[in-house]
């Protein structure tokens, strides 16, 4: 039945005779919207999966049920690197997943997800609501008649688990390590072989020896996926992702046919699910590491200051080559690396100098 | 009109026939709530009185009308310090304020807004959203029939203005100071003098040598308030408040008159106005020290680590003699006291090491 139709038959319109509110929002109350979320993630994956039924379900709740969303895991619908397409080409309304796997679709994208060495989640949250991160990113989507949004952030990862220390730079010659995006091209040019496997596949190829390493998320996924069994040196900061955004995408021809509030609604729920979610790792990693270094005792190293000062040396060079592929990137990484040089400023006066403090 | 009395005129119930909308439902949409928030601001103060701003325009926008909220800034409708008994007694619905301004009526609530040495932004929010945090808030307000949420978050403030150098623990000894809240108990403990003040007054107090120092929030607010004119020195980092949460009251009758589609509306607006404000704070802050040191060329200086550590002793102590106070203020107490150890050990491999790595 056609909104239009609807309206005329229960006669909505005599229902506003009395009350201040205007006809059209008495109508969007009796219109009903069936939507598909496809999600780049197995179904109920902790912290990424969870975030997306999360979402579809704060959307459902404050909306009175007039938006009912199903959450498809990857392969379920649509294969999770293809995500961006199902939501561009309407056979879903809704994706969720993150910028960087659309490199191929534009090179750009990576700059909402992950840059090595780039931002924390409170830094990157604080360029995309008001640094005119939002905006760039809108920009870069249009074409594709997708509108994206934050809606989840997994805070600093972690390097990875390595089945030998990392003492010099030397130690990452001919390291096949599955390591994906920016990050990868990065080691790749410090001597490294990135491999590029799902998930599922690491725990056997670290055990085979056809990983020497591998990067995944933090304590809260790895000690779920027991990479402890498998490798014995866990290192640390995640120099590769340090604060990595998930998206939300949504189709922009959906968005549009929304009466007003509940495109609001949307909005504001992607917004409190990205709230959600860098809390959700920010306690669960915490207990997890806390699992890992007492009870498995798994052994956590940092990567030595000359190894991390030699790959951001790297990142840099690969950032900025990436800036030059075309002009809206360009736009993009002069905006994001303007926000960085001042963010490092203030976090060195506050985040940092505090859990220095703290430490003390 | 009561409510009922309403549906009954309008017919509501036979708008339902033929749709899949539950009754209540769809007699929601009729249904207008006029609410009032009272904050502890003064009006469309940045940072603080504008998150109070968007977050009643949240609301109105995601329930299409149906909440529409007045907001009012400090002494409109009462002082600011009068915010809870108001939301308390139902003058007002919902309030905008800090916990730690009620510790008249119970001291536990200091620990829902700032903690001397306690948890930051993120981690509070993991605390408040994962680690058991918010039902124990909900838990101390219960009796005041008050629902009570964080919708937003200063990050860490600064250490404050000062008149003179702070080299040893001894400079503090005299120190006419105002710093509220727990880190004013430290300071006099330390051997300084606290002085409450509205802020208001805090630059002609400076200035005339009423006060030697104040404490106020971070870049952002302290630049509009002119704070460079008049002292020389800026300290950091905020050990007082390393993550101040911004409190929404909600009046629990008034909460529990709403159908469920409003109530979600209302808790998650807040959830997406704190990661508004810490992202509103994060980059104005950045931009605002900018200003500070390369304008109006304000010395920006740490506090030495031996200060940092006596404070932070005295600090345990208060803190501990808070947690003593009654049975919640302990299972308060050791709830965030067992989280902060965790998270401080998850800190030092995930944010402080990727913060000094990208200082390298």
């Amino acid at each position: 039945m056609k909104r239009r139709d609807f309206i005329q038959k229960v006669g909505v319109g005599s229902l506003a005779v009395g009350t201040s509110l205007a006809s059209s929002n008495v109508a969007n109350a009796a219109t009903q919207f069936k939507w598909k979320m496809v999600t780049a993630w197995p179904k109920n994956f902790p912290g990424l999966g969870t975030n997306a039924n999360l979402l579809a379900k704060m959307i459902t709740d404050m909306s009175g049920g007039r938006i009912k969303i199903k959450v498809y895991g990857a392969k379920e619908l649509v294969p999770a690197f293809e995500v961006f397409d199902a939501v561009s080409n309407g056979i879903a309304e809704m994706g969720h997943s993150g910028a960087y796997y659309w490199k191929g679709k534009t090179e750009a994208t990576q700059f909402f997800s992950a840059v090595p060495f780039g931002l924390t989640a409170q830094e990157m949250n604080a360029w995309l609501y008001y640094g005119g991160g939002m905006e760039l990113w809108r920009e870069l989507y249009k074409p594709f008649g997708i509108i994206p949004t934050a809606t989840g952030n997994s805070g600093v990862q972690m390097a990875g688990w390595f089945n030998r220390e990392i003492n010099t730079f030397e130690d990452l010659k001919g390291l096949k390590m599955r390591i994906p995006g920016l990050g990868g091209e990065v080691l790749r040019r410090a001597g490294g072989t990135t491999v590029n496997m799902p998930g599922g596949e690491l725990f056997t190829s670290l055990q085979s020896g056809a990983l020497d390493a591998t990067e995944w998320v933090g304590p809260y996924n790895d000690l779920a996926f027991g990479f402890y069994k498998v490798a014995k040196y866990y290192y640390y900061p995640g120099w590769h992702e340090p604060g990595s955004t998930m998206e939300a995408l949504i189709n922009e021809k959906a968005f549009n046919s929304l009466p007003k509030d509940l495109q609001q609604i949307v909005l504001m729920a992607c917004k409190a699910a990205n709230m959600d979610m860098i809390s959700e790792y920010t306690a669960r990693n915490n207990q997890a590491l806390d699992a890992l270094i007492n009870k498995h005792k798994v052994k956590v190293l940092p990567l030595p200051n000359d190894v991390l000062r030699k790959l951001k040396q790297i990142s840099d060079e690969v950032v900025v080559e990436l800036a030059n592929k075309d002009a809206l990137s360009k736009k993009i990484y002069d905006s994001v690396s303007q926000f960085r040089a001042q963010v490092t400023q203030w976090g060195v006066v506050s985040e940092l100098a505090f859990l220095k403090a703290r430490m003390l």
